[in-house]
Parts: C-alpha cells; sequence; structure tokens
C-alpha cells in the first residue's frame, strides 16, 4: 500500500525534516513539495538532498493538492495553514497541521495570535500528542501538531498531576536551540548575537504558555497554572525543560514516571538528568525527575524540530491511517 | 602606594583571570605566582600572556609568600586553600581565598565537602559579596569569595526578600559556561560531550545550594526555602539565574531593584530580560524581573570567573585595604 | 541471509558510529561488542541507545571473536588493532580494520607509529577507498580503511592528477571536527580550549601525511609530493579539506570531476564550495573545483567518523561479501 | 592634552569595538557617534554599554563633524566612506577610515567595488599597516585602515618574500569568525547555517585578494602571485591564515621572523602553531613559521575586529597625532 503524500511549505526546517522522514517511509509516498517561492529542485533549496530525492518545488494549487494527495502536511507559518485546512477538510484528505492554528481554544488562539478564519474546523481538530490522545488521533482529519515546548512541558508534568499541590504555580524554564526561531532572518538568530549567549525572552506572556495551560487543563483534568519561561541558547537543535512544582505529599516521582510511560516506545525514562545529545536526530523524549521533600523537579529532552514538530507530526499521520504508530520514527541519535 | 600581591593557584582559569586583572592595577602589585607544578614562566602556562607579562611560576612556600606578600589570592580547589590560610592568617597578610573553605557553617561545609582542618578561621571570615557585606569586608583580613552561582542568585532575590510568601519555595535554574567547571580534564568538558548539548547536573543537592541557602538567611534574615538546579551550557564564559517566587502581594518588581541597586555602579537593573554576552568580560551582573499576579520571575546574568570569582576577588581587596571598591574592575565587555 | 558481525573497541565514537549503522542493516547481523573496560549494557556505555539495543559489552577474546562472527570490525587504537588481526585473519573471518596499522608500507608505519608485529598481513592488507580500490576490496579479507583527511583528500586530489604539474608541490590544508581526535580526554578536546578557537597542529608531518603521499603514489601513479597540515574546528563532526596545486595546461575542473565520478552514488561534485553540513550524517563526499589560470583549488568535505571511518567500513564490509556497496550507507545529512 | 574624536558609523561591530578601545584612550576624547539610523542614546544600540559610556548617537553632518572633530574614524560600508572623506579632508581633520575605499589602486578598486567618487584623495591615503608604513602614516592625515584578511596575510607573508620562489604561486588559505561578516542579516550568517559548519567562500576573486596582491609588491617589492581564498568558520571573532610558499633555498622560517619583528611590541612569533584564543581580544598579531625542504607554511592569527580593524584603526590615529603608537592597544586576551 502506498498513500500519496505532500507537502505544503518545505522551504523551512520543518518541511526539510518532513521530507528527510518520508523518504525512507514504507507507506507515505512524496509526491509533491509546495512553497510559495524556490521553485527549483528541492535539492537546489535544500542542498544535503542532492543525489537523494528528485522533485520540483511548486506553487501550491488547492484543487491540484486534493487531487493529488490523500495525505498532506502543512509545515507553514500560523494564519497561513487554515487557509489551506478550510480548503481541504471538506475533499477527504487527511491533514497534520504542524502550526498553531488549530492548537487552542478561540479564544485564546485570537488572544495569542490573530482572528481566526476557519472557527469550523476548530472543533474538528485533534490535538497530536500521541501518548495522551492516541484514539482520538485515529479517527481524526486534522491533526493540530503541539508546539515543541508544549510537547517538552506536558510529557513531563501530565504524569504528576494527580500529586501536586494545585495552590502552588507550577514553573518551566524551557531551553530551546536555535532552530527553534526557524530559517527567517533576524537578529537574535544572527551567529554573532547568540553564540557563546543566553537569555530568556517572552518570559511569563510566549504563545507557548497558553497551550501548555490549556493542555494541562484538557489533558490533566485539573486547574492548575503553569508559568512558563523559555531561553535560546546557542546550538542548532534541542529542547530541554526544567520543571519546579509542588506536591500534595512525599512520591516516588521516578516510579511513578516508569509505570506510565512503561509501555511508551518513545518515552524514556533517565536514571540521571536527560541531554539533549541522546535526544537529538531522534523521535524519543527523555525524562528525569527528582524530589526534595514536597519539591519536584522534572527535566526532560526533545529534538525540537523532530519530536517537537516533524517527527511527531509523522507518528500522527501513521495513527490516522491506522498504521503502527512508530512506522519511520527515528531512534538513532545523532550523537556524538 | 604599591602593595605586594602574591596569587597561589596560577594555573586555572581564576588564577589566569586574576594575573589579567592585576597586570594594569594602580596599586596592587603583582610579584610572584605559585603553582604546585607548571613551574616555568608564566606566559609558558598561559601562552596568551607571551609579551604581556614576565613572571615565574614557583613551588608555593609559606615562609616566602608571609615575607613576600601583603595580599594573596588564593585560586585552589578546596581543602587546599585553608592549609595556606592557617598558614597565614597570623602573618599579617590579607587573605582573598576564591575556594569554598570559608563560605559555610562549619556544618554546611564538612557536610558538602571534607572535614575542616581551620575550624578557628572559620569565624573570621566574610563572606565577600560587597553589594551586601561592604563595611564587614572592609575590617576584615579573610575574605571568603563567593561562588559563582551564589554570586548570581543572590543578587537577583536579596532584594526581593521581603515580599515572598515564605510559603513557598523560591527556585533557582542556573545555566553555567564550561569553564566553570574548571581547567581540569573531565569526560563532562570534553568539546564532544557538551557541545550541541545541554544538561542538568546534581540537582538539588549542588554544594553551591547549601551556600545560596545560608547567605539567603544571613544577608536576607529570613527563613526561605531555595531549591537549586544547576545546567550546563555550551559556551565559555558566563552564566545566567532564572528564579522563581511566590509573592506575599504584588509589587512593582523593577521599581524595587532600581530602588536597591541604585547607587551600585556595578549592578545593572535591565527593562529586558539579562544576557550573558552583555556581561561577559565585566563585573557586572545585571538583573531583570517581571511578575505574574503573585509569580515572580527574575533573571541575571554574570560572568562566571570575573564576577563569579576573580574580578569579585579584586573588588573585595580593593575595600580590604581601603582603596575605590572599582579599581581596575573591568566594564567592557567581550561583545559582539 | 543474515552475516554474524562483531565490533571490537565499542567505546569510542567509530565504535558508536558502527553499531548506529549495524542496527537497520539488512544483512550484517550485530551479535557481539567488545571493549577492553565498560563491560556494562551496551546503552550504558552509549546513553543515547537506551531502547534501542541490547546488548553486553564484553572483553574481548580472539577464540570467541572467530568462532561467532563472519564479520569483524576493528575499531580500535593502532598497535591493538593488529593483535587482533593477527589472531584472527587465518581463522575465516573477514576483518576491516579502522585503525592505522595496515594502511601504510611497513617503513611508514614504523616511521610513523611503531614497531609493526604482524608484517606477514600486511601485504594482505587491501586500502579501502571503495571508489578507487572496489575489485580489490571484494576479494581481500583484511581492509585496512582509510584514515578520515586521506579520505578527503584523495578523493579531492586523484581525478585531477594527470593535470598536475609535478614539479610543484601541491598543499592540503585541511580542517577537521572535534570528534576526530577521539574520545580520549587531553587538553586539546576541552571545551574551553578548542571553543571559540582554531589552530593547525602537526604541520607537515603529521601520520596522515604519509598515509596521503603513499596512497598519491599507489592510486594515482605519479610521483607527487603533498604537504599537509591539519587544522582543529570548534565543532563535532565534519571535515573538509581545501586543496592548492598548480597544472600543467588550463582544464575545465567540474568537468572533470564530473566524468570522474559520474556513477558514484556517494561522491557529489558541486558548483558551490562544499560544506561541512551538506555531508555531516552521511557517507557523502562533496566536492568542488576551481581554477585560476594554470592554478587549481580544490575542496572536499566528509562526515570524519562516517566516511572518514565507519560508513567507509561498512561499504568495505558489503564488497568483502559481495553485497550491494550501498547498503546501509547513511545519506540523509543531520542538517539543518 | 585632549584631541577630540568622533566615530561615523557607530552601528556595527567596528563602531563598537572603537567606541570600546576609545572609552579609556588617554588622548582621544570621543565626543561624537553617528550613524544613519538607531538616533538614541549609545548604550541602548549596544546594550553593553550601559552605564559604561553616555553619548547620543547623531545623524551625520559634515559640517558638525569637520567643527567638532579632529580625527575622524570612519567604520561606513565601502562606497559611503568615501562621501566623508571627500567632504572632510580639506577641513584638517585627520581621517581613518576602516572601509575599502582607499585601500586599492584606481583600477582594482573599481574592478571589486565600484565607481570611485573621490579619484583625488586616493593618492592621499597611506595604508596603515604600522610595522610597513610607520613613517608615511605619521605624516598623512587619511589613513586607509587595512583589510582584516590582509592584515594577517602580509605580517605572515612579507618577511618571507626575499626567500621566494617567484616563479611558484603562494597560496593563502585564510578562515574568518563570522563577525567578520557583519553584524547584517543574512543567510550565511545565520546561526543554523555556520554553527557545525565551515566552508570556503568566494574562492580566489574575494575582493581582499586583490588588495593582498597589490600590497605584496608595493609592500614586498617583488612580483608574486598569491592565491587567496577565504573560509568561515564557526566562532564569533578571530582569523587564522595558513600560507603555503615555495622557497628558493632552505631557510631558517623562525629565526627570519624573529629578526623581523624582534622590536615590533604587537608581533610574536610563536614557537609553535598559531592559535585564535591567543589573540582574539587583542592587538597582536602571532605567528608561527615551519619549512619542509624548500616548501614554506606560515601560519598566524589575529583579532578580526582588532588587528584586522579597530585596534589597527587606533594604532594608526596614534601615529598620525605623533602619540606612542601602542597607546590603549589591547594587549589582554579574552582567555579562556
Amino acid at each position: 500500500m502506498k498513500i500519496k503524500t505532500s507537502i505544503v511549505g518545505v522551504s523551512g526546517y520543518t518541511g526539510l525534516e518532513l521530507v528527510k522522514l518520508l523518504i525512507h517511509h514504507p507507506v507515505f509516498e512524496l509526491n509533491a513539495v509546495y512553497a510559495s517561492e524556490n521553485h527549483q529542485e528541492l535539492s537546489a533549496l535544500h542542498c544535503c538532498l542532492k543525489d537523494v530525492i528528485k522533485l520540483p518545488v511548486s506553487e501550491a494549487n488547492l484543487t491540484q493538492i486534493a487531487q493529488e494527495s490523500e495525505l498532506v502536511f502543512l509545515a507553514l507559518p500560523h494564519q497561513k495553514a487554515m487557509e489551506y485546512v478550510k480548503g481541504l477538510y471538506d475533499k477527504g484528505v487527511k491533514i497534520v497541521d504542524l502550526s498553531a492554528d488549530y492548537r487552542l481554544s478561540l479564544e485564546k488562539y485570537e488572544e495569542n495570535y490573530c482572528t481566526h478564519l476557519d472557527k469550523e474546523n476548530l472543533k474538528n481538530a485533534v490535538y497530536g500528542l500521541p501518548e495522551y490522545n492516541r484514539s482520538q488521533v485515529a479517527k481524526t482529519s486534522l491533526v493540530a501538531n503541539p508546539g515543541c515546548y508544549p510537547t517538552a512541558s506536558l510529557l513531563a508534568i501530565l504524569p504528576f498531576i494527580p500529586y501536586l499541590d494545585l495552590n502552588h504555580t507550577l514553573y518551566i524554564d524551557a531551553k530551546s536551540g536555535v532552530s527553534g526561531a526557524g530559517k527567517k532572518l533576524a537578529q537574535t538568530s544572527h551567529f554573532v548575537t547568540i553564540n557563546e549567549n543566553l537569555f530568556a525572552y517572552s518570559p511569563i506572556n510566549h504563545r507557548h504558555s497558553s497551550e501548555i495551560n490549556e493542555q494541562l487543563k484538557k489533558l490533566g483534568k485539573e486547574n492548575l497554572k503553569a508559568l512558563f519561561v523559555p531561553h535560546l541558547i546557542p546550538l542548532t537543535r534541542g529542547m530541554l525543560v526544567s520543571v519546579y512544582a509542588r506536591l500534595k505529599e512525599p512520591i516516588e516521582a521516578l516510579e511513578i514516571l516508569q509505570t506510565k510511560y512503561n509501555n511508551e516506545p518513545f518515552v524514556r525514562v533517565r536514571r540521571t538528568c536527560s541531554q539533549i545529545k541522546n535526544v537529538a536526530g531522534t523521535h524519543f523524549c527523555d525524562i528525569f525527575a527528582k524530589t526534595d521533600g514536597l519539591d519536584l523537579f522534572i527535566t526532560s529532552s526533545i529534538d525540537n524540530l523532530l519530536r517537537g514538530a516533524s517527527s511527531q507530526a509523522l507518528a500522527n499521520a501513521n495513527l490516522m491511517f491506522g498504521l503502527e504508530e512508530s512506522l519511520g520514527l527515528p531512534q538513532i541519535a545523532y550523537a556524538p
């Protein structure tokens, strides 16, 4: 069986990662890649793909996409993505949207991003965190692929929700590599700015804060306040999240993680602090936790472009088509 | 006036930084540098010093040091430093000890490090955080120079102590460049290990945790629990500390910082998140703070080898000799 | 068909890369991994392998290796490797030696390394640069896997040998990432030493100089002097070689490269300067060349741990067993 | 004595470095800084300068500059600089131009850059390489401050000119940190592009090639062909140049260097390969050389923003005003 697959928005980093993942996927067949500019051979746009894959980058066209695709990955900026969902949803195409457009409630979306132009489909979208929404993903035609920070944070925090003292704020100190800021030129991602540097940005009111807080309520089923501060770190790919929380009573933190994730092939409970290097290049999320009396420290790491974007999108697509979730998901890290 | 000055332990990074600071100091005259090995010309040990300074590296000898020095900087590992303090304290030499040997109470010291062999002088030592202990430093002959993590943490937290809800733990998420791990070879500081990587280490029970907690009580005069987790980041020098705390009532965080540090020439209150690059190469500590309801986020940055070690040692030495505190302290960052 | 495969020397970076390559290889079945220490689960030694592969690291034992392996990769330091070759060669095992022990003539070997203890097998070894020794590799039981610098240099230079003015020296300015220096602790690979730094080392008389010069004569069939200077660069993996040479007459450099490598799936002729990022993570060698009158500039890039070591070893093993050379060779770069 | 000093073009990296150098200069008093935009407090433009210097960034105005300055540093892009020289040269102001506008012959300038609009002053400009043009610099009112690549290359090569076989091309393999590409946003200096990467660019026909070749002829007084290939390396500041050349007869390379530079306080002849880390932050140029028969290898390193731009500009300004050349030149490296 082959499933015809397209990527809309192939110019950026997550688009490239999707291509790399799909090249050897046994079922999803990458037939077309689209971008608003750069209409050239794909390997001219992403030089590392020379002699690896031949595909032209085309101007996206809704009719053509609908006709030629059973599965579409949208690797577009927010606001742009909803135009495609709106045009494709009723055409029988399954869609994984890597943007933020369908991750939030309408209220929080418009507060953080812009006016939503496809309110109708908001309710049809499933938040694609496989470990927590597997069965819903399997039944939907529209997956809102989680953000990178929320992925690393939620996988770390959710197992502990029943044990948390909800009168205390939970603090998330997150650190992301520069690829998370995208390929667009900006003073922040200029090598000279961030090399030998480190800083927090958008503290407290980063857009991913709403995503994390809404999902903690939805998936965790408790009213909890999480305060989120992201930092930019001088490395290309990978993300590490450190969480500080207050417990109701003493717990065995590692046991709780192990019980929760025992059967999850892509969450590894670590016995020492998780590292970015062990997950970069893979779909794994590594988690470690430790308590000090009633204080809980959790640290988790993911590859921001894979588990935080493209490989999670692939896992969701696998589920949507009834395939084995792990099909084509990368396990082998770039380390050393 | 010239004051005869020695450095014991010149092989490491903080020893080198001391040399660099003293070369142009108008009063302290660097007469001798000592190390347990590497007995060669100083510029052979630290190649960047070729044609800049000529001094032989000698085997340390208590009698000689006492005779030829009015001021001694000890840039030694803990346990080693106390041997020198014990031998020099009564000889009329003023000592700045950059190790941990006199920073803690006896109890906490022995819990975290080893048996203390110079209990007597523990009580004579002054904790050398100039902004908070200026007058005591001016009167002592023995300064316990603060650790890098405690320096960045205490300068960030102390102004807010009166406003904190002491029933909540305060969380310190600290990030340090690799020079903080010292020059000694270790798998952790191998380039391949830490480049493109990031991880927490010694979470909760790092030795600096006791130093921070003891000083929060001493200088902050309140009973407060701080939970401290350091992370290693892929850059050479600099440190950033992010603090999460709970307030008793809403505050104007930046105003509190400005009021506190208005007259402090080496603490800069920032209106946006502090960055490592703005302080690397200087004695500055940059601090920013922001609240969200009753939650407080503070972020501060220092050069771990300067404000976190050698330039703070120099500030303390200036005070001990009645000189202007800022004499010879570096203000000009390495940026870009 | 499955071929029983072992790795001797699994502790280092090239050992790890071999494991990563073999995990998904369709024919070579990794049955055993050996090391002189670290006798624990393989995923405890290389943490990124947790939940990816289960194998114990064992003490190497010649009899056992011979009994249980049809193919052995030796990822050992020089001198150590020849002990194993000596003990295994006659046992019907095919061997790929990643060390330098069988790459050089006896004379040059002993000049550069140490006394050779297995002179006999020196003549049996084939230098495993597939593009130039494919048929010989297919017939041998012992491959001397080329060094990383020689691989990048020879692939760049050999096509141009007929056009070179042999009265002029050819200059090779090579730049290698720090993983090339191995996992062993050394001041040179301390993060603080090499981060924000760059320097040449062992200029002119690096050991790989002899390997390059001998192979230029053997494979290039001309008497040519190449002067080789390696540099260490602040990145983990990848290598770039820049070559400067004198021509007998004007040539079309890119055409010569294209003609030579047209049918080579793992050599890509580039139309702009080759980059490390396009090859890191792959078996590709990217080459670009340009002339200025009679002066020729060539630049080539490889992943030092893959094409410069482990994936080249795998290519050779594929050839030795009559498999398709490209089986299991990585094509998809780590970029971005 | 105080000399009124201005910087035109203070937004970029070399402008910032000039400010940093002038803050503590005993004679040159920085009165005004100009830029085409960013008209705010200087410390808002360069955040590291907060509490270090107070000066407004103003719109440049020829009349005002001429009235209020005895010395002007032009840290502008090429083509922009000549407008200011044209307007200021006759007003009795001494000018150090850090751009390329007066470095080349008219012919080579227009070949490499653009039409020259101030041909008149081309002949008045002195090429400001102090070690070779000291007395001319002292007498001029217009210094063409050398490029970074030419500075490192010429200081390395010039001592050997009498010994070179001029029938052979001399090859310069240069490596520069990313700050050399300037603050302007470009895909090349995006962190994700250059981190963990390395590549040659503009091989053979980089603009600095003409500057090097012209000065080799002018200062070296011989007809010599130098082929120049620059590479971009993943570090912020510093530059290393490796030179390959052919000798007429065997020489003692280090002795030649030592004889030449014995009395030069800012050229250090090294006994091992020069390193970027030993010079970053300083005005030093470190040089090492080694021969192999008739082949010569030279390697030199400088801080591209200091010796390759701003501190060299300051050295030239010192000479133009009859001050000690070394006044205010930085000697103390950023190392570790």
